[in-house]
């Protein structure tokens, strides 16, 4: 089952994705889809209902974040040992966690824009996990009890915020825009293995990334099982799980960084796809 | 004016703290204390009216976070340079931020839970901004008029979390109960100037921390007009600027760090006090 929400940002409307791809509006079944709905009895009613059975939404609406007011938006870093060889970093002994500003998130295809000043504006596609159910001390067996459903998710980076600057990495990754999540939530049943995912991204039509979730360095069970020993994790909650070989920072001989008039097209197997203008910095364009 | 949310934990009730320190019912007024409440209009509707037109609360009910569900807790970290001495880490050359989740506050008097096989659970009395008006790329001349008002934050951390177990502090800061917040917001019109407010804090009766705000790396002013450069502030966003000397990592000839039946009391001139007993974990603590 995919889940979306759609229409001009502020005001989306929840949809249900039918088997013909068509957004069908579920405003009829739930107000919006929040924490509440991704509960396993949420997921539940709304799977009972007929995809036919709703207004089928005419034109090409916006989508917007599958999943409103996330309350927590955590990040995984350095979870592909290539991308941590590619970053100069050592893999890590244990999940890097690190937190994205929850009000950086966007919809899918939403322009991003690259901060001012940003000489160092990064591109990275990720498996992201969106919680449906309180996890707090939880073991790797039963995480994905835990999980709501599955997206794909470009975690755009600013590298000298991120590493040049100070002790953490949250300068860097939380500006407003940095957050395309989407188009859907893939309920896990539908999902599957979350590690047997193929992902790519694309720049201006040049593949960039070309990996698996195969190659995780610590799977999704066991980075839910993780993150609930340090907080715990309320449905609606979204966790990016790191990104494979292949962003602009380990570009060779130079890294590559993103200016304006850039696009940055993306997808996960199962997923659905993204694609982002990167716009130069202005009120405007934050606004 | 104060400003409060009182109540159990879930249904806490707005109210506004009378000359004699009473509670004075707000619920007839405004639903509850969010973002919105928080706007330079919201607090004008507010002061417009006499408390003694609202109905007195009997009895000492809890006290809640001051501001429903703010959307980030921010957190800045060794901005005071005795504190940065005890830590044994640099003067930092800009502010250095990080995040605790947002679903870690929690009411200022409410027990606060050492995590599972903590050995180094500390505290840090800090001084609370509310932001009152969305900020992006503000100047520092013009960031006290996005300041909703100040509180009273213990900004509880595990230091072996938070320095010892990779590159960011997020995984240290925000343990369910590691965000005590209150009792009160002070409106900014109350407290005047941010850098001239005395705190203390006490641990079973001993003090602890004795410090001013006067002796801030970066001030109040700098702290919002700086964050505003990496991220967006919302109405409701909370940011906490960092603790004066004294912490238990800091302390001589070893550090000391909480244990269950510990009690920790802090407080800032002008802002109030709070108490937290500390417990053991279990499920039960953190239902």
């Amino acid at each position: 089952m995919k889940i979306c929400r759609y229409g001009a940002k502020g005001s989306e409307k929840p949809g249900l994705i039918d088997a013909d791809g068509h957004i069908r509006d579920l405003s009829g079944v739930v107000a919006d889809i929040t924490g509440e709905t991704l509960s396993a009895e949420g997921l539940s009613r709304i799977a009972a209902i007929d995809p036919a059975d709703l207004p089928l939404v005419e034109g090409k609406p916006r989508y917007g974040v599958p999943v409103a007011n996330p309350g927590k938006f955590i990040a995984i870093g350095l979870n592909y040992a290539d991308h941590a060889a590619e970053s100069n970093l050592p893999i890590p002994e244990e999940p890097v966690v690190f937190n994205k500003w929850s009000n950086c998130i966007q919809g899918p295809n939403d322009k991003v824009v690259i901060p001012r000043d940003s000489k160092k504006t990064d591109w990275e596609v990720e498996l992201g996990v969106i919680i449906g159910t309180r996890a707090s001390y939880i073991e790797e067996a039963d995480a994905l009890d835990h999980v709501a459903g599955y997206c794909v998710i470009n975690d755009v980076s600013e590298r000298h915020w991120q590493q040049e600057r100070g002790p953490t990495w949250d300068k860097g990754k939380g500006f407003p825009t940095f957050g395309p999540v989407g188009p859907w939530l893939v309920t896990a049943d539908e999902v599957g293995d979350p590690q047997k995912l193929s992902m790519w991204l694309d720049v201006n039509g040049k593949r960039m990334q070309d990996g698996s979730s195969e190659t995780m360095i610590f799977t999704v069970a066991q980075i839910i099982a993780y993150c609930s020993q340090f907080m715990t994790l309320e449905p609606g909650d979204i966790i990016t799980t790191g990104t494979p070989p292949g962003v602009g920072l380990g570009q060779k001989p130079d890294p590559i960084y993103l200016r304006p008039g850039d696009v940055v097209e993306l997808g996960i197997e199962k997923l659905g796809q993204q694609r982002q203008e990167f716009l130069a910095w202005s009120r405007e364009a934050l606004a």
